[in-house]
């Protein structure tokens, strides 16, 4: 039996509902899971009919972040711990399984500092944004999630985090996910989306990269483009840290977590980094 | 040191955070503090907001409910799960207490069963609602509340909760607070809102019932109209399984928890009603 981060990502055209039969099937044949799911396309939809339409930061280095202001942030945890997190509490729970819903916040899973000053690039200048509440997971509060998994409870993860002092702070669902496969000694994490996996040409899904080694990694950071450069990051960050196998792959399709288990996507193996 | 269930109203004009330093206090003095919410209002307002404005069904015996179709549980969840739980989190782990916002649904901690057909009265004429996802809390899982509670955790529910197939359904916060009161075996329940207590006369505030015991119970659940009939059931189930005392009054003020706790509003006491 192993344990299992199953994320799932909330871009346009991906329902994490769809794939909670799946994980079902993997808690009833005795796997440890936690699911970790994102919610950024029900947020812009939310924030759009809300008249505080989405803005995005593009940092010096061009990695892309939501600009998340006070008001932004209350949209941003309805979609994601009230609509999303909820109607997948409900799916896992409608399919036999004892689900618990929980941001990062809760009980202070996730913990991390909040960036006090991003550099931002707006048009051609560089401006510095002060009051972003965003950041990084740091710590991930293992016994509790274990305290879950020990009690047959199948944790259900979504941002924001909470920084040491208790203030909520949007942060990249797919290090989280990381941080958490790290912190509670996962075998596996699976960071599922709208993606085939790392595209060595963003036109082409069949330029996938199917493994990632040691000597290939800098092409996968190269390679990997806008969002996925959070993924390949979390990819690392987790083989770094001891989980032996993370697949970047799609979410789509009536078995998608069995065909990235399977090796379907780009596979970043421990061994094969070493 | 006592259980105290404490559950603050989700109507106009009151901020279930503003409770949350006093709730801190209690927890530093050693109380062992379950936190309920509701999120009415910001319900209204968001569902005004997205286009899809709130109803309320009229029973035959003129209790008032919200309508709770698919669209509305979703624009519920959002409100109630993400909008007033996470910022009532939020608030507290400022505060240095190790909250966790949970709400029914997650766990089974509230289960109940839905409501296969509402009775209503719409414009005089009586008609059968089939679809609407509310219930009523019928048990709690107080296992899983006191393994939170003993890992030193403050809980924070809120609708909605759960019937045993998973789907989630609105339910009344009053009551299922009762229902969680009794079921964790608290000494005490504090139903505080945006009313002083239960008043014998609606349009004056210096009218509120100080103590109800067997003799004016059918005095209290006479004068009680419109919302105020849920929260005099729920002091009823609560005193009726066991809990000692149970207070209905203001959320109001700097110290509305200190001043609900010596007696100011409608005391419910379990002596008196015997």
């Amino acid at each position: 039996m192993s344990t299992i981060v199953i994320k799932i990502g909330g871009g346009r055209g991906i329902d994490p509902c769809a794939n909670m039969d799946e994980v079902a099937g993997l808690v009833e044949d005795g796997h440890r899971v936690i699911v970790v799911h994102g919610g950024s396309h029900e947020t812009n939809v939310l924030a759009e009919a809300l008249g505080h339409p989405p803005k995005t930061i593009t940092s010096a280095s061009g990695r892309q972040s939501r600009r998340t202001d006070r008001q932004t942030l209350e949209i941003f945890t309805m979609a994601y711990c009230g609509k999303v997190n909820k109607a997948v509490v409900e799916r896992l729970r409608t399919a036999g399984v004892d689900a618990v819903g929980l941001s990062g916040l809760d009980a202070g899973i996730w913990i991390g500092s909040r960036k006090n000053a991003i550099r931002a690039v707006e048009d051609g200048r560089t401006v510095i944004i002060r009051d972003d509440l965003s950041g990084r997971v740091e710590s991930v509060d293992a016994d509790f999630l274990n305290l879950l998994l020990d009690a047959g409870r199948v944790p259900v993860l979504t941002p924001p985090a909470g920084t040491p002092d208790g203030i909520a702070i949007n942060v990249d669902a797919d290090r989280a996910a990381a941080a958490t496969a790290a912190s509670i000694g996962a075998d596996e994490l699976l960071l599922l989306s709208n993606v085939v996996g790392v595209l060595r040409d963003t036109e082409d899904e069949n330029s996938c990269i199917p493994q990632v080694c040691s000597e290939s990694f800098g092409e996968a950071e190269h390679a990997a483009q806008g969002r996925m450069k959070n993924k390949v990051q979390a990819a690392r960050e987790a083989i770094e840290r001891g989980v032996s196998r993370v697949v970047i792959g799609s979410a789509q399709g009536p078995s998608a977590i069995q065909r990235a288990r399977e090796g379907a996507g780009t596979v970043f193996a421990q061994g094969a980094l070493t």
